[in-house]
């Protein structure tokens, strides 16, 4: 049985590496179209995928999913309007293939071209919320992949659903309906078996929990992007506005706790710590902010928790209404702490000096870096790069917001009439 | 005494880790004075590089090296001199870092830039060629990244040698000596342990054989980016002008059959199969070209070897003066056995109907893609890239020459002035 579920994804692997020929060849207008197309259908059947997610809801529900999972699972017409919008705003951004990176004529006569291509096929295994099936595939679209789709086996009957109306509007729109292959099957085998293909998938692309995106890099075969934890910094500089200061810290604290580029750890540079840290902690705390602070830190305003410097908390990602404060000398060392301690995603500075921001934007090793703004900004529609798929904390192929380009691949188009090497 | 050597290599990618800040923020100037410096060192020490040499040559002659190894390992003066103009032209080259690659200004006023910037730390792991520590020590450091070198254990003395040279210029010019970290203990062990640094490495970039290759890919944990193999095509179509399809298969296969651009495999679209295959069998032949064909072919021209359509040799480099000829009925199927049995390397379509050569260069999905001309040309100056350090057929990161711009990450920059997210 185990090799009938391989040879199963196997064949829609190959399904989907058949149907990427024809979806590389395809005009911006015919890949907007399906986009349109799988929008109109997502309304068209809304009744039919929200009949679908009751019984993903009942199940999970029968089964004693939190009210948390419940919630992100579920469906209803904001959310399905919603996702047909998304699929309209991706039908709206410029198209990502054939874009000419580069262009030369040599003196031999050969023409040179290095061209934006699509990757070729993609694969996405996430895991409860079904907007992701919508997302991912309207993404992977625009830029000219195929993709298989492995959702989480609570929202089986959501994605089963969502899938028969994409597969539906690509048909009929591109004649490409095994451009989206879904797995319907909740065996977990499947992963595994997909994790292989990698003769007709290119690269691995989980979403969701770092349990899941640690699976996904060690079982594969197939080249991962993935999304990074985010373990992000504010460094209060010496010569801060401290009024700016608390906003900025304020804001990239509670205004979303539980995404990747909310703050996590507050530096502080010793000369304005007496000054500051009693007012920011006194914010923090009447907004349910638990308070976790050096030796420093503890004895200027009450924290919960006393860290010492070698604690591990100062490495970790709360992802909660948490914040770990440190005072440090100045500058150097808040550098040098971000740059051991956190992990790559944003890390802001607040300072007066431009040379201090300056070098902190130069020093500091992160996919995005901030002077005298809110970390929470690293995000693709906030950056103005339109919808993204994630944010690489990576340095090979994608860091920060992935959106379309990231979804691509490059190739070298070479032109002669004749020409040999000598 | 593993503990001890493990614990070296750690603490000498610790070194280039912290070596590569400064690094980071060097300017044009001061990098192109080092390599200039290194260029002007490897003259000034010749007579100790070439001492340090012949010592390899006489214990790699004492233990048996094949002759092609010690011509691989040999350095002489003109060789000196090469790899000291190879260091002045990546000093010639515009550098990568700080290149602004998108800029935008949001509505609420943060400023959002995309840098190019160095990976960071990059380690090459490689064989018996002394002449890779100098050519990848330069466009390391001209991408702004420490680099820590792993050669073969033939060429030791000569990288130590080499290594002390590219030290003395850094530290002279720069203050960055440990930039460059040279592993010289020929201890295999030291290859795992330095496959594991992945807190202080960014990147492994192996250079050699496909074991070597394979090896670091399997043990790394650090991501890899590699050289991949060639199994390059020719497609001689219909409506091909048949004199100049001859000089390029010509010369794809014989100017240099040795290396990953050489064709490999030729495709003849049966309409012209019987005027053209006899004509390149004998040119191929006279030249020495062993050749292997299907039945088709075969039929046209004597082979050394008939092969069956299934024949695992369709998916071979040979690397050698052996080319393998397959009739097929056109381009559909000349562009399909590239997509299944090729290596994603280069590929070439010989034809006088645009039409075809669109299609060609659109439905082949490799790196690099011709219409009327060699595979030869896929090189980094052949492209007017610069200098190269390996062609990969990766999907992500780089694809085809691998050269500055490849040995780069990018950072979004955002500058603002007090900016919170609503």
């Amino acid at each position: 049985m185990a090799g009938e579920l391989e040879a199963g994804v196997q064949a829609q692997a190959r399904a989907a590496r058949k149907a990427s020929r024809a979806l590389a060849s395809a005009t911006r207008a015919e890949k907007d179209a399906a986009l349109l197309a799988m929008a109109e259908g997502l309304e068209r059947r809304q009744a039919e995928i929200l009949a679908a997610n009751q019984r993903d809801l009942d199940a999970g529900a029968a089964a004693g999913l939190s009210k948390v999972l419940l919630e992100r699972l579920m469906l209803n017409p904001p959310r399905v309007a919603a996702m047909a919008q998304g699929l309209r705003e991706v039908a709206a951004l410029p198209d990502p293939c054939g874009q000419v990176l580069a262009e030369v004529a040599r003196p031999n006569g050969i023409k040179v071209q290095k061209l934006r291509v699509p990757l070729g096929v993609v694969a996405i295994v996430y895991e409860s919320r079904p907007n992701v099936t919508v997302d991912a595939a309207g993404l992977c679209l625009k830029a000219g992949n195929a993709v298989v789709l492995r959702g989480g086996k609570e929202a089986i009957e959501s994605n089963k659903a969502l899938g028969a109306v994409i597969r539906e509007a690509l048909q009929s729109a591109l004649k490409a309906g095994d451009a989206v292959q879904m797995i319907e099957t909740t065996d977990r085998a499947a992963v595994a078996a997909l994790l292989h293909c990698d003769r007709d998938i290119d690269v691995v692309i989980p979403r969701g929990g770092q349990g899941l995106i640690a699976m996904v890099r060690r079982e594969s075969s197939i080249p991962v992007i993935s999304h990074g934890i985010g373990n992000c910094h504010v460094y209060v500089d010496a010569s801060a506005d401290l009024r700016m200061a608390e906003d900025i810290v304020f804001n990239a604290k509670t205004q979303r706790p539980g995404v990747c580029n909310a703050m996590e750890h507050l530096l502080v540079a010793k000369a304005v710590a007496p000054a500051f840290v009693p007012r920011v902690a006194a914010r923090l705390k009447a907004a349910g902010v638990a308070l976790r602070g050096d030796r420093q830190a503890a004895a200027l305003a009450g924290m919960d928790q006393v860290l010492a410097d070698d604690d591990a908390q100062w490495d970790e990602e709360y992802l909660d209404l948490i914040c770990g404060i440190k005072v440090v000398e100045g500058l150097e060392e808040a550098i040098a702490h971000i740059n051991r301690h956190g992990s790559g995603h944003s890390d802001a500075i607040v300072t007066r000096d431009a040379a201090s921001g300056e070098r902190f934007l130069s020093e500091v090793d992160s996919a995005a870096v901030y002077v005298n703004a809110s970390t929470r900004f690293t995000d693709g529609s906030q950056f103005g790069l339109g919808a993204e798929i994630g944010i690489s904390t990576q340095k090979l192929h994608a860091r920060g917001p992935m959106g379309l380009e990231e979804l691509c691949s490059t190739k070298f188009v070479v032109r002669g009439d004749g020409q040999v090497r000598d």
